[in-house]
Parts: C-alpha cells; structure tokens; sequence
C-alpha cells in the first residue's frame, strides 16, 4: 500500500504542474482585444491551488516513502492535509468550472456574454487545465481515503453494538 | 457520540432546508428587467443539492439514531455517502460564491457587468443562501470524519512499522 500512496501522491504533482503550466500560458490577442488567466479571479485562485497542491504532493510523496514508525500525531497530520488539500483542489476545479461554463454559454438574464465566441482558444485552454484540476481531485479523494484508514485504524471500535457486544474505544499504540 | 452524531445530522437538514427557501424566494424585479434564481445555472445547482442534502441528512439522522448492529457495510455506506454530499454541498457553495463574486465585482475584461449594482435585494439573498451552505459543508466536514472513524477504527491498522513493529491488516469483527 505504501508504493500505491507514494504514486498517488507523485501522479497529482505532475498533473498540478500541467494544469499550472497551462493556465499561466493561457493568454490570448485578436481584434476583440485581449484576454488572459490573471483577469479572472476563479483562473488566478485555479493557479495558487495548484501550486500548493503540487508542493504538497512533493514534500507528502517523500514523507510517505520513507519507512519510518508510524505514529498518531504523523496520521494525523497526513489525514488533516490530505482532507484541506482535496476541499481546496476541489473547490478551485467548481469555480473554475462555473467560469468556463459562463464564458461558453453566457447568461442572457444578468447580460454576460459568451466571451468564448471571440476567445475560442482561451476557453480551450482554460477547459484541459480544470479538467486535469478534477483528475487531481479524484487522486486526492482516494488519498483521504487512505489517510484516513491509516489513522483510523490505529483506534479500536467506538462504545457501540458490535457483533460481538459492547466494546470499549481504547488505543492501539 | 451518537448524540452528537444525530445532532450533526439534524442540523444541516435545518440548514439546507433554510438555504433552499431562501434561495427559491430570491427573485427581484424592477425598472432594470427581472431576475429569479433560476436564470442561473449555479443556484439552481445549489437548490437540487440543498434538496439532496436535507433527505439524505434526515433519512441518515433516522438511521444514526436507531441503536444496532455497527455492521462493516453500513459504516461503508455512511462513509461513502457522507463523503460524496461533502464533495456535493462544497462544490454548490464555491460556485454559487464565484457567481455571487462575479455579480458583485463584475469583470470588465470579459465585459460582464456588476449585476448587484441594480439587483442589490437578489445579491443579498444569494449571499445569505451561500452563507448557510457553506456552515452545512462545514458539518459534513465534521460527519465525514466521524464515519470514517467508525468504518477505518473496524480495520487493524496496516502492515507498517508501528510503535511495536511490524502488523498484519486483519479485521476486529
């Protein structure tokens, strides 16, 4: 399970950079004017959690594969970082999302336009880069999930009906 | 921690039953034209996934609160389904924030206009409806955390050097 969590913290990364690298080049002139990912607040917050995450994907891919004694305070740590990372991830993917979506199909009722008419090439370049965002939101749920059965784990049963009867919540180590 | 538990569930039922009234109330009309919350693709999402949210917090409140055998499929049920309406409810929030954010700021490169500045009444109920919604994440945050204690605290923890060396997964029931 450790070569499996090392990879899924190593894969992310290099989608991070992709998106990264992606959206910082999405910038595009033609005679409507000029376009690029910092005017839009959604792309630049996209940018910033990239980068984070990438970071993070590193230094946790490093820190998972080396042996060393597991401890509470460590699966913790693991659990708490890998659940913030996946909301913030996730969050970036559905702003950006709804922008993308807005530039495409416009909104005749608050009069937005459908930028993408004239922006063609920015809108696509805008969609690869959320897309990945949501590959590494998947990666990132199926971490929470291992974090959080290694720290869990590491706790008896809560005080409840089990089949065998009434236990008692204790510590493992 | 039942208690607790049942309480975590009944309160966001509260609240995405408030954030849903609030939100199919919001519609203003005046000498600018009229809007409704259904002229836009991000609350309407926010209105099916407050719905979703308020009967999957009640059906789960119900089934939480009855004391029975803690099966292993149940508490993966939970696990599951817990996490997936965080990943639902967040992502409602965040997009229904950027199209507030959008309404409020407007965004003069891609030439969309501060909707707010003529429809402050509309803006403010879709604030407060944002508002509620992000206290709902906040408590499937909590639950989520909960029920993957319940399911992952089943487990033994994995094969790893722990504290007193190397163990092997087995299941406690």
């Amino acid at each position: 399970m450790r070569t499996v969590e090392t990879l899924l913290r190593v894969f992310p990364m290099a989608l991070c950079v992709g998106a990264l690298v992606i959206m910082l080049k999405d910038s595009q002139t033609n005679e409507y004017g000029s376009l690029s990912y910092s005017d839009i607040g959604a792309f630049r917050y996209l940018v910033h959690a990239s980068g984070v995450c990438a970071g993070y994907s590193l230094l946790s891919a490093v820190f998972a594969a080396v042996p060393r004694p597991s401890t509470i305070s460590r699966a913790w740590a693991f659990f708490l970082l890998d659940q913030l990372l996946t909301y913030v991830i996730l969050a970036a993917a559905a702003i950006s999302t709804e922008v993308v979506y807005l530039a495409y199909k416009g909104d005749a009722s608050i009069t937005w336009s459908r930028t993408c008419g004239s922006f063609g090439g920015f809108c696509r370049k805008a969609t690869a880069s959320v897309v990945i965002t949501f590959v590494v939101t998947l990666c990132y749920a199926a971490l929470s999930l291992i974090s959080s059965y290694r720290l869990f784990s590491k706790y008896d049963a809560p005080v409840a009906y089990t089949d065998k009867g009434i236990e008692i919540a204790t510590f493992h180590s």
